[in-house]
C-alpha cells in the first residue's frame, strides 16, 4: 500500500464500497454527531467524510487536532444511507470508517479561517497566501488559469504558432511606461530593464523568418497600481508574418472565442467572425472605444430636430458647426422619477444636467421641458429616428463631440445598467479598427501620433504623401470583450522609408529616429517580411471568466495594492555589501 | 488570391502541377543557368525554386536585388525534369515559373552572410541576431527547443500537474547564488531580487493544496558565465504531495524518457525505470556524481592485490589505513604506447603519474613496471578483477580516496574516450540517490550541511536523534544525462521539529534559524502535506538534444559571455532622472 494514499479525497463512489484505503489530506470540518467524530478530508481533488469511532486508534489525537492539521488515514469504504447521501458532493455516495489514523503536520491556530471562506481584510489574506490558496474560490481562480493558460497554447500551437522565450533580462526602452532597472555587476553604471512587453523581440523573431510566434509572456511596467493592473502581468504575445490585418484576426479569433467556450460556464460567446468597428464610428455609437455591446443601446447623432429649433440652448449650441447633439435612447426609461434621477446623477459627475424626453404610457407627445420647447412634430421625429415608443425616454447631450463624447458613453453605461438592459449571461467581443494615425495636438498645434508609431499607415507611402495627416487611418485594432480592452495590436511598418516619412510628419527627424529606433530600422534593411500581431492580457481573459474585478484574485501570489509581497517580504532592505557589489549606493529622498 | 501567399515555401510538391501560385519568402540563393535566373525562395517552412526568363516582369528588379531581401511572386508550378529533380527538398520535384514580382523589403549589404552558414565570430552572430537566427542550424535549435517545451508541456499535463507562474518581482534570498536586484520606486531603499528558482514559491503551493505543480519556470542568477550557464535560464519546476523519492522518480521518467524518444533522432534514450546509483557507490564507480555511463568503464578496488605486494609505492601508501588503489581498466588499451600517453596526459594533469599494467597480445603476464615488481600472480589476480584479456590495460590511481576521486573520474573519462569506448548513440539516464546529509568540514571540523539544509533525512526525526550525522543519508536526487547533471531534487522536510534539530546539528540555533526561514517554518506549521520535487534545466535538455555544447545555440536572444546583449545594448547607462525615481546613485568602482 502506498505511503500515504491509495486514492484522492476525490476519488471514492459506491462501487468503492468495502476497499481498504488510504487516504491523506487537510481536516477541512470536525463535527461530534451521536458520539461519532465525522471529518472532511481535503485534497486538491476533492472532499471526503471520514466518520470516527471513539475508541478507534486516533480518535483521541482527531479529538485534540486543529482543522487544517494534515492527516493520513486507514479505513474503509462504507455507503452512507439514503437520507445522508450528499448530491452536491461526487464522493458524496460513502464515506470511509477510519481503522487509524496518523498526523503528517499538526496546525498551529490559524491566522485565516479556510473553512466557509469568511470576508477577511486583503492584508491578512496576502500575508498568509498559503491559507488563502487553500480557500475554495481562490484556489477555483488559479486552477482556472493554469486551465485557461493551457488552453490557450493548444489552441495557439493548433494553429501553426510556435512559443519562443524572449530575454527578461534586457535594455531599457526609449519610450512606453516606466521601466523597472536592474543594476549591472558585470558593468558598473549599467542597467538591464525587464521588459514592458516583448515588442521588439517579436518583431526581430519575425524578421528572423520565424512566421508565427506567440509566448505567455510575463510583462513589466513600473506605473501605479489599480485593480486591474499588476507591476508584473502576462500576455499572450503574438506575431505573424506575411499577413494582412484579416489574417491576424482570422488566426486569433477561433482561440479566443474556443478559450471563453470552453471556460464560459454557459455564458454565450460571440461567433466569430468577431463584429468590426472603425474607431469612430464606435465613439459616435457607444461613445468609447471600448463599447460593452451586452449593452443593446446606440446612440445616434440628433442635431437635425433640434438645429433651430424652439430649445434654445441646444439651437444655440448648433450655431457653432463644430458642435452636434446626440441622444441616448432609453427604453422603459419613459417616467419623470427614472428622467431626474438620470439628471441628478449627470450633476455628480460635474455635468450641467442631462436633458431628456420621455413617453409615458398613453402620452404619445413626450413630456419634460425639452418636448415642450421643442414642439410636438420635432419631438415626435427624434422618437421616430431612435425606435422609441410609449414608456421610453431619450437623453440628450450638445456640445462640441470630442469634449463630450466620453461623458455621452458613461451615461449610455449607466442608463443601459440602471435599466437593466445589460446582458449579464454572453462575453461579446468587437475588434476596434481604422485607429486614426495621427491626432491634432490643441496645445502644440502640430500633428502627433495617435498611438503606435510604427503601425503601417493605411495607403502607406502613397497615404502619407499626398493625404492630410488626419484622415490617415492605421492598420491597428483593439480587441474589446463586455466593455474591457483586451488588447491591441497593429500590422507593423516594416519598411524604413515608410517609418521614416511617418515620423517627419510628426515632426521627428531622421537623425532623431536613426538615434531612438536604429537598431529595429536596421534589422529591416536587412530584409523584413510584412508582419503584424497583437497581445491580448492573459490576467483580464482570467478575471472575466472568473467573475473577479481583481486580477489579484486570478493570481496565486500577487503583489498588494503598494506593490508588496507582505509573505515574502519584498521589496525589502539588502546588504551594504550587495550593493557595492552594484556599483550603487542608496539616494533617500529628502524629507522637506 | 490573398495579399502575400497561397502556399508557403515549403508546400508545393508534384500534384501541385499547373496551378498557379503566390509565394513571399527571402532571396536564399540566386544563381544564372543558361539565361535562366534561379532563386531559392527561403520562409521558416522551407525552400522553393523559382525560375525567371529573360523578359519576365521583375527579372531586372531580382537581378539586382541581394540576397535575403524579401519578395512575393506569382506563378505556374512546373514539374523539374527527371535529372534537375532534388531529392534532398520536399519541394524538390517541382519549380515555379515567375510570371510576376513585387519586392516587399529590399537587403542592404549584409554583416553576416546566411546561405551556407559560413563560421562567423560570435560577437557579430550575436549583434546580428536576426540575421543569424536565420541559418540553418541556429533556426532548428531554436524550432527545436519550441517544439520540447511543448512536447515536456503536453506530457506534464498528461501526468495531471497544472501549470502556475510564480512571481519574477520577488524577495533576496538569504543564501544560495547572487541575487539579481530590482530597486523599487514606491518604497525608497527596499530591492526585489529575481528568482534564483521558484523554490519557496512551489513548496508554498503544495502547503495551499495544489497536489501537483509544474512550471517552465525563468530563472535568474548573477554568476559568472560558462558555456552551460546562463545569467537566465529556464528549468522545468516540479513539485509534489504525498509523495515518497520513487513516486517523484516515477511522475518524471516517463516525461523524461517521453522527450528524449520524441526528438534523439535515433539514439537510444534508457528505459525506465531508470537506474538508481547511490552517491558514494557512483564516486567509487566513476569518480563522480555525474557519470556518463554511456562510458562502459567501471572502476574497481584493487588494494587488496597490492598490500604487501612487491610494488613498494602502493604497499606503503596502503598501510595508511584511509588509503586505497582503484583500478580503471581500459579494454584494448594494451600497448606501450597507449599507457605511455595515458602517462603523459596524467602528468600533464598535475599529477605524479598514473601507474598502470597492460597484457599485449600473446603475453599474458602482463607487462610495465608495475607488473614487474608486483609478479605474476597477483598481477593476473588484478586482471581476473578486472575481467581483462590480453589486448587490454589497467591504470591505478592510488592514495586517500577523498582526495583522488575526482582525478580518477577524469582518467576513466579519458581512458573511455581515447579507446573510443563511449557510446554516440545514445542518451543514458541514471539517478544519483542517497547523498550524505552532512559532511565534515575539515578546516573546522564540524559538522555542516552536504548539500540541501531542506531535503529530509532518510530516517527523519529517530535518524537525527541516533545516528552518527555522517552516516545519514537524506531523500536527495540528481538526475544525470550522458555525463550532464540535469537537476538536483528533493523529498523536502516539511516538518518544523525535525527542521530545526536537522540545524541544531549543522550548528544553527532555533533562533537563527527562526530568523533566516521563519516564512517557511510558519506556513508548515499551518498544515503541511509531505512533499518532494526536482527541477531539471530546460537548456541543458535541448542542448544535449541539439548535440550543442554552449546553451547560446539554443537559445533565441542570449547574452554574450559577459552578460551584454549586442543587438538591444544591455546592460546600458539610463537617465539621471531614472536613477533619481529609484533612489540610488551611482557609485563607480575606484580605479587605483
Amino acid at each position: 500500500m502506498h505511503q500515504f494514499r491509495t486514492h484522492t479525497c476525490g476519488a471514492l463512489r459506491a462501487a468503492d464500497e468495502g476497499k481498504t484505503v488510504r487516504l491523506s489530506g487537510w481536516i477541512h470540518r470536525k463535527r461530534d454527531h451521536g458520539g461519532l467524530m465525522f471529518i472532511d478530508l481535503r485534497d486538491h481533488y476533492g472532499l471526503t467524510q471520514l466518520v470516527l469511532a471513539p475508541g478507534t486508534p486516533g480518535f483521541d489525537v482527531a479529538e485534540r487536532l486543529r482543522a487544517e492539521s494534515v492527516i493520513k488515514i486507514d479505513g474503509e469504504v462504507v455507503k452512507r444511507t439514503p437520507e445522508t447521501v450528499n448530491a452536491n458532493l461526487p464522493t458524496g455516495e460513502v464515506e470511509v470508517r477510519v481503522r487509524g489514523l496518523d498526523v503528517l503536520s499538526e496546525a498551529a491556530e490559524l491566522p485565516l479561517p479556510v473553512f466557509g471562506e469568511p470576508e477577511y481584510p486583503e492584508e491578512i489574506r496576502l500575508k498568509n497566501r498559503h491559507l488563502d490558496l487553500r480557500r475554495e474560490t481562490l484556489h477555483r481562480n488559479v486552477v482556472l488559469r493554469s486551465k485557461v493558460i493551457q488552453s490557450i497554447r493548444n489552441r495557439m500551437t493548433a494553429q501553426g504558432f510556435l512559443e519562443f522565450q524572449t530575454p527578461i533580462l534586457t535594455a531599457s526602452s526609449p519610450e512606453g511606461a516606466r521601466d523597472f532597472l536592474v543594476p549591472s555587476r558585470l558593468h558598473p553604471g549599467r542597467f538591464y530593464a525587464l521588459p514592458q512587453a516583448p515588442q521588439q523581440f517579436k518583431q526581430l523573431l519575425m524578421v528572423a523568418g520565424f512566421d508565427r510566434y506567440f509566448q505567455i509572456a510575463p510583462c513589466f511596467r513600473d506605473e501605479d497600481l489599480r485593480a486591474d493592473r499588476s507591476l508584473e502581468f502576462y500576455q499572450l504575445d503574438v506575431e505573424m508574418s506575411f499577413v494582412t490585418q484579416e489574417d491576424v484576426f482570422a488566426a486569433i479569433e477561433p482561440v479566443l472565442h474556443g478559450v471563453f467556450e470552453e471556460f464560459a460556464d454557459g455564458k454565450a460567446v460571440t461567433p466569430y467572425p468577431f463584429p468590426r468597428i472603425p474607431y469612430r464610428e464606435a465613439i459616435s455609437k457607444y461613445g468609447t472605444d471600448k463599447p460593452d455591446l451586452r449593452n443593446p443601446l446606440v446612440m445616434q447623432d440628433v442635431s437635425e430636430h433640434f438645429r433651430g429649433g424652439g430649445f434654445g440652448v441646444f439651437a444655440r449650441m448648433l450655431e457653432n458647426p463644430k458642435n452636434a447633439i446626440w441622444a441616448i435612447p432609453a427604453p422603459g426609461g419613459g417616467s419623470r422619477a427614472f428622467c431626474d434621477k438620470m439628471n441628478a446623477w449627470a450633476e455628480g459627475e460635474g455635468q450641467p444636467g442631462l436633458g431628456y424626453v420621455f413617453w409615458r404610457e398613453g402620452e404619445e407627445g413626450g413630456a419634460g421641458p425639452i418636448a415642450k420647447n421643442l414642439g410636438d412634430e420635432r419631438t415626435r421625429a427624434i422618437r421616430d429616428q431612435l425606435g422609441l415608443k410609449e414608456g421610453d425616454a431619450a437623453f440628450f447631450v450638445g456640445g462640441d463631440p470630442k469634449v463630450f463624447y466620453k461623458f455621452a458613453g458613461l451615461a449610455r453605461t449607466k442608463v443601459g445598467t440602471d435599466l437593466e438592459l445589460v446582458a449579464q449571461d454572453r462575453f461579446d467581443f468587437v475588434w476596434i479598427v481604422d485607429f486614426p494615425m495621427y491626432e491634432m495636438n490643441e496645445e502644440t498645434n502640430h500633428v502627433d501620433f495617435s498611438h503606435n508609431p510604427f503601425s503601417m499607415p493605411q495607403g502607406e507611402m502613397e497615404a502619407l504623401e499626398t493625404k492630410d495627416p488626419l484622415d490617415i487611418l492605421a492598420y491597428q485594432y483593439d480587441i474589446v470583450c463586455n466593455g474591457y480592452e483586451l488588447c491591441s495590436g497593429a500590422v507593423r511598418n516594416h519598411r524604413p522609408d515608410i517609418m521614416l516619412k511617418a515620423f517627419e510628419i510628426a515632426g521627428y527627424n531622421a537623425e532623431t529616429v536613426e538615434r531612438e529606433f536604429g537598431g529595429m530600422l536596421n534589422a529591416f534593411r536587412h530584409g523584413a517580411p510584412p508582419h503584424g500581431g497583437l497581445a491580448p492580457g492573459i490576467d483580464r481573459i482570467v478575471m472575466l471568466l472568473a467573475g473577479e474585478t481583481a486580477i489579484r484574485e486570478v493570481i496565486a501570489f500577487p503583489l498588494n495594492q503598494q506593490g508588496q509581497d507582505l509573505m515574502m517580504n519584498a521589496p525589502s532592505e539588502v546588504l551594504e555589501k550587495q550593493l557595492k557589489e552594484l556599483h550603487i549606493r542608496l539616494a533617500p529622498p529628502v524629507k522637506v
